[in-house]
Formats: C-alpha cells, structure tokens, sequence
C-alpha cells in the first residue's frame, strides 16, 4: 500500500501503520498504532508529523479510539478529547477529531462510522492536494516560461510534502506537479533546526523523486535571494488566520523577510482545513508551542558507524530556548495556493474565497 | 599566559601555541604551531578563526616564517603570500600580513623586527577591544537606564568573543564591559550552523564568564523580535565597507531584516582593521567564500560515550552548498561600535571618523 507514496495505512489487522519519520532518512522504519496512548504517542513525540498528517492519524486514531471504546460513545469523548490535545499548535488535529466526533454523534455504529469517515478524510485531503499541486504549478510554469525555460530556483523551509500531507504534500505538490510537466526545476532545502526535516524529510522525498535539490543551513536563504539565486518560495503552514497570517516551522518568518526585501515572490501552501477562520492577528493570537530544549542540545543522524545517534552540540551547562513556529504577518506572502485557488493574503480575499465555510 | 583569556600566546620556545577552536566546548586543546605550513593549516581549517584571532596567527605567522626562511627576504615573501591566500574573506588577514611586510621592508633583522611587530599587533588589537567594550557598553547602559534596570536581552551571531579577537572580542566587549559595570544582561546566542560557533564558542565564553545566556536555533530570532524579547542586536563583521555594508558570518543578514522590521537596534562592533576602504558596495563587491559541503552533511559534538565525533544529519546522495558570509546592507545597520566610538553606518560617517586612514 505504501508504494503510493502514503505516510500512513490500514493494516490488514485494522491497525493504522505509519512511517516512523524519526528515523529517516539514514532507516526506513514503520511503526503499528493500536490505540489512543500510541496514537497520542506517535503525534506528540512526531513520529508522524506535518499537518495534513497528523490530521489523518488523528482521524483514524478516533476510529481506534472507537474500537478501544468498544462503541461506548462516552468513553470515546474522553479519548478523543486526549487525542485532541497531544499538539497545541496543529489546527488540522483539532479539525479532524471535530469532524469525526460530530460524525459520530448520531452513529449508531461507532466502530464502522469512524473507519468510513477517516477513509473519506484521507482521500479528500488527497484530493485536495493534487488541486493545490496543480495552482502552485501554474505559477512555477510562469516563471519558467519567463524566464525562457531555463532552471527555476525554488526554495522551502521544513517538510511540506508526502510524509507531511497525504498525498502530494502542499508545498512540495507543486514540485511534484512541475516535475510532471516536465519544468526544469530545483530545490534549495533549507535544513531547518532543530528538527531538521528539511535536510531529513524534504531532501529524503526529493531523492527519491529524483528532482534536483541542494541542502543549505537556515541562515543561507537571504543570501541567495540577495543575489537572485531563488525565484521563488513556497512554504506549508499549521495555522493561517483570516487575513492569512501563517503558523509555520520556526524560520519561515525570516526567509519572507528576506523574500520581501529582494522582491522573490513568497507563497503559503495549504489546504482550506488548515485556516483558523476563528482569528484573524496571527502574531497576537496563534499560540506558540514551546518544545524540549533538548532538540537544540542534541542533533541525531548517522555516525560513522552506520548506526545512528546523536551529538551534544553546545556546553554542558548552557540552557536553550526550542520555540516550533513562527508568525509570519500576511503582508509579506505573495498568495495562499489553496484547493480552490490562489488567494491574496488579505481579509477580504480570505473571506471572499472561502465564504461558505465562515 | 592562558589565564588572562587569550585565544594565542607564545611559548617558551618560541613557538606559537592556539585554543584549537574546533575541540570546544567539549575539549580544551591546544595546538604549537612552528611554520608557514602549519600557520595555514590552522586558519584554513579553523583551529583558529575569527577576524581579530586570525590577523594576530597571520602576524605571528610572518614571525614564524621568518625564523623558517632564515632571514632571507626573498623566501619570506613566498611564505608570506601563501598565509596571505589562506582565507579568501578574511580582510584582518591581510591587513596583517601586509603590515607586518611593509615594517619588515628595510628589515635588517627579519626575526627580531618580525616578533616585535606581531607583539605589537596584538597589544594593539587587544586594546581596540576595550574601547570597542566601552563604546558598545554605552549603548547597553542607556537600554538599561531607560527600561529602569530590567534584564537587557541581546542577540548575537557567531562568534565575536575573546576567542575571535583578542583581547574581549568585538560583538561581546559591550557585553563583558557591561558585566562590569553590573548591568543585568542576558544573551540570545544563535547557534550558528553550519559550524556552530555560537552553540559551541559564544556559550563556552559566556558559560566561563558567568553570563547569562540562551542558546537558540538560527531560525529563531525573527520571532524573537517580533514579540518584544530582542533589545538590541550585536554582531562583529569579517569586512566592512566604506559605506558600512558589512560581511559577517551567513545568517546576520536574516537577523539584521527581522531588527529593521520590529525596530530592534542592529549594531556592528569592530575595529578599524576590519574596515576595507576601497569598496564600497558590498552586495557586489565583496567575495565571499564557498566552504566545504560536509560542514552541512555532517554535526560534531559530543556523543553518549563521551568522546567526540560526528552524525550525518542529511541524505547519502543529496548534495548541499555551504556560503560563508552574507553581507548586510548597511541601511539595515543602526550604528557600527569602533574604538574611536559609534559610528552611523553610512559613507559620509565613514568617511569623517576614518579620514586619516582612507
């Protein structure tokens, strides 16, 4: 099932499979969910992460709860209500476990329910990445054609691709569109600290494409745009508010800084699921979630002696501050490249875009 | 001689001997360095680095070179031009060589001539820094002042402590000044990949010097500054233009865009060696140095063993590309911190503080 390109699965057994992202791209390791502890697990610790991902895993995690619960529609809000709260950031977690439990409200089989609907939930969201894909591609295709067709540079910060939304990922869908169309294209990962799901995830996926990429530290975007090095970004996003403030990987603020000052046009990625219409200042209003300072401490990867491990990278005693997101303001993105469109990142676009789900 | 906080002294033998940079913060090791050979491996591979650091090995390195050349003028300058082409950024690089060769011009006694130029380069150096402390430590006060006497947080990038220019460093002289004067300050120290001389360099000083400290991923400060957690920003700088473009580690420009959008001061200490008059766009003019991909694929630190080594953080087949220095614009710089006081980044204030020596 996985030769598709899926991050996660059904298994024969009724359990959800997943890739363990922890591991790549030096193993590839996948790891069985059969309940909510492991599902609250396998999110809250990233095994799966990125945030179509997580929503899927949390849909199909409430088909397990459903089963744990042994159709007992209570005790089913309780594990849900965990579920729901394992990463404060990601909106599309909370989304998903809504839908499901509002599906379910009037089930009289809870079990077969929640299956049906994760399965609806998955394969719209995959859907809805082929449309993204197709929007984000027009633009690429554009600057190829403008530029005379000669290499489009084009630049991403963290993993928004398969392993991050199922199925094409949002901002690497357009890649992956343009490389179906036969653009010539490359892309600049940045590496993205402290994770380092874009020198992990995103080179992993672009690998095994094939499509030509070149791994750089965080701090190498605004230089290359400087000197006109990327003629394009496209980043995802885990919360976009009303006037289309994005929550994305800590660092994507500063490479929009960077795009504004050089005149590189800079687009969010994402899928109608992951706006907060509930918001509108991003800044003032997303909270932010702090993480283990030890991802700052520690970097995994392969040691020399094929297996892998981790690195202390500063002093013993020093402290560090591990903040996962950053707001980037709306005035500095070009377009939302969205299922229905590209959207100006502004109140009224929004608004006018998505009416019928306000 | 270690004790008084210098990266390099000699030894009873006269030979040179250097903090080896690249053990720390895990190891302290030295490393005696007896020829040209050996000075330029030192500065090509790190063991030293930093502007002030790397100017003081070039001059020893003259010295060292004239004992090899055995006072023969002609060899010397073979010798003398190899050091010279070692870093390709590195302005104090050859503002010390070609000092150190002009004194020993009309030379009758190379060696002699050459040790008590490069003492004299060094005493030099060392006391630019504490007036460079005292200038930058000006600033920090009136924060201080103004924000009645609550803890002052200011970011720095890289290294530009004791270790990068002798004697208190450039980017942390104000920072070390203010501690003396019992100001309250703490420091954001991005940790500076690809070769992490902030986690590894800026945090060992500042852990030995008692300062509090936090040490935080590259990606991190625009946010930081966005939410009124940035007082002021302090970096040291490789090459400064005549109008106050300055190149400095890869990444000060990103941070220097974040301060000029959230109205953090961004200041640039360094001392006049530093400056390279005869450019002046920097964007343009300034070469900067294209390093070795595996500074990106691979982390050094300490593993669980104990012992250091190093982790692959990236794919087998995916290749990186490792920029140096990026140059910040100097309409993003709101002051240059010199020993002859704060300058404004432009070429008119340039051009009047610095008119003996244009």
């Amino acid at each position: 099932m996985n030769g598709s390109y899926r991050a996660i699965w059904l298994t024969e057994n009724e359990t959800l499979e997943v890739i363990d992202q922890r591991s790549l791209p030096h193993r590839y390791d996948t790891m069985e969910l059969h309940n909510t502890d492991e599902t609250i697990y396998a999110i809250k610790e990233m095994v799966v992460r990125g945030a179509g991902t997580i929503g899927c895993v949390a849909a199909f995690g409430i088909y397990l709860a459903a089963k744990q619960a042994q159709d007992n529609a209570e005790a089913l809000q309780v594990l849900a209500s965990q579920i729901r709260e394992s990463r404060p950031t990601a909106v599309n977690l909370m989304w998903a476990v809504d839908r499901m439990l509002s599906t379910l409200e009037n089930s009289t089989n809870l079990v077969a329910d929640a299956r049906r609907e994760a399965i609806a939930i998955v394969d719209e969201e995959s859907e809805r990445t082929q449309k993204i894909g197709k929007h984000g591609a027009d633009i690429i295709e554009q600057l190829y054609n403008h530029y005379g067709h000669r290499t489009i540079n084009l630049l991403t910060h963290c993993n928004a691709g398969w392993l991050a939304v199922i199925n094409d990922g949002t901002a690497l869908a357009p890649v992956y569109e343009a490389q179906r169309r036969g653009i010539d294209i490359h892309i600049w990962v940045d590496e993205t600290r402290p994770r380092n799901q874009g020198a992990s995830l995103t080179a992993w996926e672009l690998e095994q494409a094939g499509i030509a990429h070149t791994i750089i530290a965080d701090n190498t975007g605004g230089h290359l745009m400087q000197h006109g090095m990327v003629d394009l970004v496209i980043t995802g996003a885990d919360r976009v508010t009303r006037q289309g403030d994005t929550a994305n990987k800590i660092g994507t603020y500063l490479k929009a800084l960077a795009a504004a000052a050089n005149n590189v046009p800079f687009y969010v990625a994402l899928p109608a699921s992951t706006f907060d219409f509930a918001i509108v200042d991003g800044v003032k209003e997303i909270e932010i979630e702090e993480r283990s300072e030890d991802e700052v401490h520690f970097m995994h990867g392969l040691l020399d002696d094929g297996t892998t491990g981790r690195v202390r990278v500063t002093p013993e005693y020093s402290s560090a501050l591990n903040i996962g997101f950053d707001v980037t303001p709306h005035h500095l993105i070009t377009g939302l490249i969205t299922e229905r469109g590209v959207c100006e990142a502004s109140l009224e676009a929004v608004e006018a875009m998505f009416e019928d789900l306000l």
